[in-house]
């Protein structure tokens, strides 16, 4: 602990949304308000490009009730980027960090945000112009290293198990005449989305039936065969895929190139017109003959702010303040991390990692929170998510009734 | 009013489910326990192919709790169907119904299955076996003739409206990288859901931009135009379209036949595969060289049981007991109806409609509940829309920090 810099603070939103993103920003402001080392608190608008063009917001004034608010809302309030800078950008940045007297930097982000904020970190030492720098995690992914899981995760999770466990029940009122349902589940890398889409599923015969994700090969006749098998037992089978999954040679599923093939962080941009729900799709009505059709919540999933998990929700203000609270410590270069304590009762503390660490390290779902036919969560995982969406999700029950015996042969 | 007759009522759900399908039959199963002239309570295990297999349930036993929790439980708990009858089939149907001593029938569905209640009734009168009719309308389609609105509408018209509005903040936070979301709603024919995909919007540049509908010529040159505006003042573009929109020749947008070609009703069935949505974000793209991605709930959007809307529940749960009532009244060869009595504060009553006259009538959305482009919902749809959604929706506050002036050139 040293004194802190006196200054202002700038904070800043960045990639992909989460339902509880301004949750996280919220917090910071709420935590910022109380203490005068900060001169100011400044908002970037659409993050770190808010910072080139010089577009900051005064969010000094916020009012308890309007951060309130804010927490609840979904999207990032602030506005987002997905931008990798260049050298000038960063000299740019500084240049305008300094007019402004910004001395405190807080990024809310997921990868390669914290990839962002590390860099700016450094560039403050080099550069002789002193400043303290703090990440926030964010990502529905929940694919950052050095923390338990991702502010933003256990709400996106909640409203696909929600989402699969409904849709489930629907399949089966119509499984006489529908045969199919496959979802499709954001998740480039990385299943853990996809993952929780079976935390609803009360018995073996509910919805998923099979739930694939980016970790494991997929294999196609494998796939075909074992709809064939659950629909030849239940007359209807739920899948689940994440937008990611490969096959043994590292291809995607389904892949159609689009436009110029990457992104802006040279992440190759797959399946974006159709998807791999489409494609598998067509593949079940091709070759199978049974009726099919998909589900592509996409955004949807990650923007339903009236699905939040509320302990997502209160992670997530928790670790904005947090990040703040280390600031006043005077500490520098850190990303707040949640670490569990327990599972049952779920206990959850936050901690820190070095940002030159969580930088460019991605979390797979490990191996072992999949079976060994690599087609559905194993218990361990139950274990480790259910908590994250505040599951378990209320009962939806059944009707009791027995049949009534028959009286016409 | 004439003495009801005695013996055993029946009860089966039919067509595509709603949010609120189970609260009907909740209706029906708690409102038939408190009448003596039911010997028993039945229920239809998917539809009136329940019938026809002589697949019953007894319900006379579910407790107040039960009921409970089945009226806010997603799908059809007794399963559904889509059969078009025989003449063949009918003969099975009153040969069950005759053997188990039915003497009242309740049917929970939307066109199609009025049509089979109603035949079942004039069957009844006609093989001299005498009983009593009642139907019961749902579907979130809308489409139902001679009632005000139709149980379950309101629900799946809150989901859209949700996921329209917060994926709308989603995507405004993103516009510095992103630029078009098409959302497809569901509905063949009629644009009431798609419709209330508007309901959410607070001020003009909010989610959605455009809305398409099938009952409103859909000129793609137009839609471009449209888009390539509305993304030159805003710099995002969201669109919702029903999945059934159709060009001025009658012929479905982005269509794709696949299969046999049309479903067990006769109705084509259009753009299984990939669906209108995808087929416009390949044109954007294509045409506009802008970014764009569709979203596709689906049946997600008809199933979500934690997006209810409570007017649309407490009717639902309502039609149900009336319909109960009334054959306890001696009555027979309804549809129970909606009759709005007041827009604010929202007042509605119940009435009937002759089977007869509700089975093959669709009621489309109004051309004055659409702009005069054809392309945005009116105050009217407004007024007629927001109290079933439970409207208006939830604030959801925005930041209110003032711009920091500018400090580098």
């Amino acid at each position: 602990m040293s004194e802190p810099l006196r200054g202002v603070l700038v904070v800043g939103q960045s990639g992909g949304p989460t339902p509880v993103i301004n949750a996280s920003l919220a917090g910071v402001i709420g935590e910022a308000q109380k203490h005068d080392c900060f001169t100011g608190i400044y908002g970037l608008v659409h993050g770190i490009e808010g910072a080139l063009k010089e577009e900051l917001l005064d969010l000094g004034g916020e009012t308890a009730k309007g951060l309130e608010l804010l927490a609840r809302a979904p999207a990032s309030a602030l506005g987002s980027c997905r931008r990798r800078l260049s050298s000038d950008d960063y000299e740019r940045i500084v240049t305008v960090f300094r007019a402004h007297g910004v001395r405190h930097f807080v990024y809310i982000g997921g990868n390669d945000s914290m990839d962002t904020c590390h860099r700016i970190s450094g560039l403050a030492g080099e550069g002789g112009y002193e400043m303290q720098v703090m990440g926030v995690p964010k990502t529905i992914d929940n694919d950052l290293a050095f923390t338990d899981h991702c502010p933003g995760y256990g709400s996106a999770a909640r409203f696909l198990a929600l989402a699969t466990r409904d849709t489930g029940r629907d399949l089966e009122a119509m499984a006489t005449f529908d045969d199919v349902t496959i979802l499709e589940a954001m998740g480039r890398n990385a299943g853990w989305l996809t993952a929780a889409s079976a935390l609803g599923k009360e018995t073996k015969d509910e919805a998923p039936h099979l739930v694939y994700v980016p970790e494991v090969a997929f294999d196609e006749e494998s796939f075909l065969d074992k709809v064939t098998s659950i629909h030849g037992r239940l007359g209807r089978v739920f899948v689940v895929v994440s937008e990611g999954i490969r096959d043994a040679n590292g291809q995607f599923i389904g892949q159609r190139r689009v436009g110029g093939g990457t992104d802006a962080f040279g992440h190759v941009v797959h399946s974006l017109t159709t998807g791999v729900a489409a494609y598998l799709t067509d593949l079940v009505r091709e070759r199978l003959g049974l009726q099919a059709r998909f589900l592509r919540p996409g955004l949807i999933g990650r923007a339903m702010s009236s699905c939040v998990s509320e302990t997502d929700l209160r992670e997530a203000l928790q670790v904005g303040k947090e990040a703040v609270a280390h600031l006043v410590d005077g500490r520098s270069g850190y990303m707040v991390t949640l670490e569990r304590v327990l599972d049952n009762p779920y206990t959850c503390e936050t901690g820190l990692a070095p940002l030159a660490d969580v930088a460019n390290a991605e979390k797979l779902l490990p191996r072992e929170f999949m079976n060994e036919a690599g087609d559905m969560v194993t218990d361990a995982f139950w274990t480790y998510a259910l908590p994250l969406i505040d599951g378990p999700l209320p009962s939806l029950g059944r009707l009791e009734g027995a049949r009534v015996p028959r009286m016409v042969s």
